[in-house]
């Protein structure tokens, strides 16, 4: 079943992404599938490997958005304390899932049960999501998808978040590079902000590139309107000011 | 004057980020230089240049943490709108500082004084921080930093927080990379864990390694402890499972 979302918000869970011990991929992966489907990822929490400080952000992001992606902590080891957090949130207790009892022993082997039986375990009430091609579940509470933390697997189970969720309707993106610095382009940039309210512009500085000196961007919902802003932009540019469109 | 703090919370701020457009490096960035600080990066919070969610972060953050860093938003232009969050957050007015409008000015001539002058506003009790090598003040007000956004320039002032801020203590790390996986791991870590509380024990899949499985991380404030820990834990592995310590 397809479920529709406007917004989302994403939980990163784990110490070696603040202690800067592993460089995070996951943000932007998701962000790029989401941007895809038209769903607005509005926020995104990066927290340590404890139950209470992730219990209390799910029951906060959950009640703010359509939908919460959770990314690390559903592994078999001590630190892998996600799903009992999102559990607590619910205020619901852990069950063995019979489907990944039998998955697990069957990858894993009976013999090493105690090393998974963590993983066997999901909150009640839950449901495991499977897509094409992505042959290992991912658990579903309410609103809140719990998805693995490596950035790999991640990567393979954004397979199923595309084919479950989708967006209202998607966003069109148009670039400008220009060679003049952000205070140069101020006053284009507010006369453009003003005469295209629904079009989101932002500007970004490259400091040292020898290309350009300022990308401008123009996001909306409506193709032909970015077309126009974007055009609009261009015109108030003085000569030899832009580099490129895109 | 240097100030001490024990925890810290990271506040990003961008549409770029949340977009799939841009990826982040100025997380990773940070939480290295608290680290070695011995300062506890807890949080961290992307959110888009909306006045309303930053300032309401940052409300939440300061509370909980000892010092708030933001990223992002400090710059001319209609999107950069971090430091009225800010000054919103703390109920204080948004005035124009001496120094910044004479830096500005030298920078960008008097001439272009329209499209900067967005930047020559702080906070009311703001204080401008500069550092060895760092000719730009950085803008704080009581526990919160404003940080650029610009991955180059980010960088260059983290300079700034070195030289003011330390923490109450330094943390130890040793590696192990072991070739099992993490269920067949589970019993030692567990063990260690029970063993050494003071110890934060991690463990990390790499799936697509040749040399390794899983690396195992031993963090504490005390170096022989980690020292110990990791030695203990070698101990329960079987041959051949390790294949190097750092």
């Amino acid at each position: 079943m397809v479920r529709s979302a406007e917004s989302a918000a994403m939980l990163l869970v784990g110490n070696e992404l603040l202690s800067g011990k592993t460089a995070d991929e996951n943000l932007l992966a998701l962000a790029k599938t989401l941007r895809a489907l038209g769903v607005d990822l509005r926020s995104a929490v990066f927290v340590k490997d404890d139950p209470e400080a992730i219990a209390r952000e799910v029951v906060r992001l959950r009640a703010d958005h359509d939908v919460v992606f959770t990314s690390g902590g559903v592994g078999p080891t001590h630190d892998d304390v996600t799903v009992e957090a999102v559990a607590r949130a619910f205020d619901v207790e852990l069950v063995a899932h019979p489907d990944l009892a039998l998955m697990l022993e069957s990858a894993f082997g009976p013999e090493n049960r105690s090393g998974y039986s963590r993983m066997t375990l999901v909150p009640r009430g839950a449901e495991l999501l499977l897509g094409s091609g992505v042959t290992w579940p991912t658990i579903v509470l309410g609103n809140v998808w719990m998805l693995p933390g490596v950035p790999e697997i991640f990567r393979m189970k954004l397979a199923v978040v595309r084919e479950h969720i989708v967006g209202p309707v998607r966003f069109f993106t148009k670039l400008a590079y220009t060679r003049l610095d952000e205070t140069e382009l101020k006053a284009s940039l507010d006369a453009i902000v003003l005469a295209f309210p629904t079009i989101e512009v932002g500007s970004y500085p490259k400091r040292f590139d020898q290309g350009y000196r300022t990308q401008v961007t123009f996001d909306g919902k409506d193709a032909p309107t970015v077309e126009r802003a974007l055009a609009a932009f261009c015109a108030t540019l003085p000569e030899g000011a832009l580099e490129r469109t895109e």
